[in-house]
């Protein structure tokens, strides 16, 4: 039996009850309280990681919220202070107020409405300078979400047990999603189990030894193997144990992606029901019509019976 | 006793008058002399590390500086080379010279006010290249606080003297106050005290071995623990020994931040008044609701007694 | 014989037909299918790689599409609701929507033409910030494009086997192609060769032990040299082996880059008919004028017959 | 005698003409031929290196290149296609175009002046879009010169045999000329010299042990010293004995620097001329009025006779 690892950063309290450490997506499964909302939230990382579509969406309603709000002022600061407009009802007003309130913020200007107060003056120069910084900030974010650095493995749906050469191994497959070159690939696997320990069930982290742990190219597939050696912490292991004891495989692979020029991270695990038995990866990996390597992605989970 | 370490970086001369040598947020406490304003002084790291809301103070008060320099500008080359305004008296002139200034840097350029003598389209063509320029900086300086990659580690308010096992540790608490997953999180400690050698107070540096120094994830809470075995520095300290001796402990973390796909650094440290004996931390880590693992951030700092 | 190396990420099933696995740019020559196009397209690595005279012409291309889908729109909204216009014919009518499209787009807003009414108003207030947008995003790209971190490492044309001390060498020639500084730089060579295994031919990589794996400085060139010894995949191989065996040589440069403060990466290969026999390099060091230290690199793959 | 390195990357034959190999800003002296303009020439890098001064000149220059080239298309496409100028001669005509050039490149738009043919239109349309362009480009130029991560270590003015111990070692003294944070920093010292072999005088590189090279945390100053020992390539020397071995001394430094959150590169070089015998440097590690520590770095290249 190998030593059981501390260093995983779980800690070995982390209860028997099932929940999953890691996400199919990578991120911890640990929930925090205790923070303030202001030092919780970060408004970048709240726009770097939401959707395009939901993007587009905060930034429309912010600049009509806006509009809205300078059109008060400007209404506030007296409707005749804007020169040139054609509207004769308050709504009418209003929305003009409005509509100048757009080309100010966008610094559009076209001038037939424009400002001839004070007041109107002050607020049309803040607010031009107030979109300028609106503009500055969503082009920051806008520059963030395009070049944040990001692998994109694809790992295969279920880790297997699988026959290796003389013996059992545990393996899982996993490609480069994107198109970007990858080298220098290392993968760490390790193996979260309760174990019974002065009558109390505890978790218990366990390095795996990988047959291959880095690969100088990640070029096609990299399929993971942990052969099941006499030192393994899963020798012995039988099919039903591995939801009695709770099994979790975590897995993260890092390497240098040519793209961004710096190295990037990825994380994924196995719950004990993503863990299939006694079948074997199909081969994906063949030629084309040119004779050149290719690999078909779309048969990454493949497995068969053996 | 373990061999004092002079690679700290502060050097053996460092004074023992108790000025602590690194600042709770990480910052070294070393004043600097010799170098010139514009050798030492950066705009853009000036920018990077002021608040927000000193940011926008700034960013305004400039505008308006800027406005007022064009007007006179504008004043100079004839107020009547401003065509379109309706403004009687010289400080209503002059407003509206600053009015005109604003459309033009904001380019907004609404029109009713426009420049027709050769001085005045000249300026205004100069004023509209500043402002542009003005506003890619400000983009620039606003993309580079956004994005500028820092770590926030809450470290707990005390490092303690606990029971460890048979013997005591010197521990410490420390959480990721981001969202962000952080992963390959290793620290290092170093406890500086005040030493007698031929008969003057010199400073000596030693490093402390840890039981765990570098976790895979960064995801919950992590308790550095230092065993006070016998080959420590700390070996046979007493509580009023901490004072006397001006002890400081030197932390610095560093692991890879998924957000920033960087290393980042954080760095805090105790100084002897930050040092409690005989008490341990509180457990924060538990489950929530749903069976979740959950971490009380709110207690990180919390100690009991033993 | 050396050990074949199965961490090479290419996998032992390449097969033995001729195609090359690195390509002369450094990328590898695996196709993948089973991504969706969603899945494997990403707009700002296309963006990113397109040349520049590609990318401008993608820019305004889009620029007219925009203006013709809003003029659409405008004239949709009516087209007296454009005030100011002086066109007749609906063609004319057309592009003056197009124009002031145009204007709008680009937040020039003139302002002859503008929109009076509601709808127009509306349009108008979304295409500014569409435009916004639009620029917010150009400017990534831009920025993107210009701060991309990439190595452009020189390699001589040719591997070449030359005389080596008392053996055999396998040789090729870089030089840092830019301007900028590199340094810590490190190769990694691996040959790449079919062998038969129970009467099928599979293709093994091998590592190849370099003289020289990393230098401090890429100052000048640097020629790798790969010698011959009893122990490499190399020893014994005729030149007509080199076809036979499909051999092909995987380079891979790393190193550290001043101008991006990032470590960067080049690659490529030499295919068996780009490796020539019994030939030199050229020296291509030699001093200036002023006699400082000058390297020819217009004659990095020159040779000569040995 | 230690053995000769021969990965520095200059290669054993660089010529023992005392033209130094690193100049003192950290570049190396080397100059490279046969590459074409277009691939020696990174508008990037040209951008990011010249002085603010000559950016913003050259920013200028171009501007007024762009609004004479422009204001010559409109003058092309008739005069009379711009609307509501009150110029009359042709150099008035073309200057009020340029400064309709103006408004448009830089999207101000006052509208007074304002395109109403088809021509001036198109031409209007297409330098809006160029002028977003620019300034998108200049955006990216000018956060790429504020971002670009640079170490700015200051070097002592000499390198000094000094006193050490028992016996002499060769020093320098740096410290970091930057309010930012560094931590991890090494150091490489390597020594360039002339020796005889087969009659020919050829440079050799022999890399010098340090007493240390490496710091946790880069705060004040670091005396950088090599220890000369029995086996120290310098043992021996006298201080005629510089010269005549041209020797230069090759330093480079690396570390983490916080504000940019990424390892920093610095070097230098000290040539024979500047290493100075007998020399002690003064110290200049003290505190200020309250205690705390204080460095002096007006006095980093202080030294004083023993």
């Amino acid at each position: 039996m190998s030593k059981a690892s501390s260093n995983t950063g779980f800690g070995t309290r982390a209860r028997a009850n099932g929940a999953r450490l890691v996400n199919k997506d990578g991120s911890f499964n640990v929930h925090k309280t205790g923070r303030k909302f202001a030092e919780r939230f970060n408004l970048y990382h709240w726009f770097l990681n939401m959707s395009w579509p939901k993007f587009v969406l905060v930034i429309f309603t912010g600049y009509v919220i806006i509009n809205f709000v300078f059109a008060c002022l400007y209404m506030a600061a007296g409707f005749e202070s804007l020169q040139g407009t054609v509207m004769r009802t308050p709504v009418q007003k209003f929305l003009s107020a409005m509509y100048f309130s757009a080309q100010t913020f966008t610094t559009v200007g076209y001038g037939r409405v424009n400002p001839v107060g004070h007041a109107s003056n002050i607020i049309a120069g803040c607010e031009a300078l107030i979109g300028l910084m609106g503009f500055a900030i969503m082009t920051g974010l806008i520059y963030g979400r395009f070049s944040r650095p990001r692998a994109k493995v694809m790992f295969s749906a279920s880790a297997i047990f699988a026959p290796y050469r003389e013996i059992t191994g545990l393996m899982f497959r996993m490609a480069n999603g994107r198109d970007s070159q990858m080298s220098d690939v290392s993968v760490t696997v390790i193996v979260a189990m309760n174990e019974e320990k002065d009558g109390k069930t505890i978790k218990r982290f366990y390095p795996l030894k990988l047959e291959i742990d880095k690969i100088f190219f990640f070029a096609t597939t990299w399929t993971v193997v942990h052969p099941i050696l006499d030192d393994s912490p899963l020798k012995g292991l039988k099919e039903a144990d591995l939801e009695d004891r709770d099994i979790e495989i975590l897995v993260q692979v890092s390497g240098y992606d040519d793209t961004f020029a710096q190295i990037v991270n990825d994380r994924t695990s196995y719950k004990w029901h993503e863990i299939e038995w006694n079948v074997k990866f199909k081969p994906i990996f063949t030629t084309n019509n040119q004779g050149e390597p290719m690999v078909k992605l779309e048969e990454l989970s493949k497995t068969y019976q053996v």
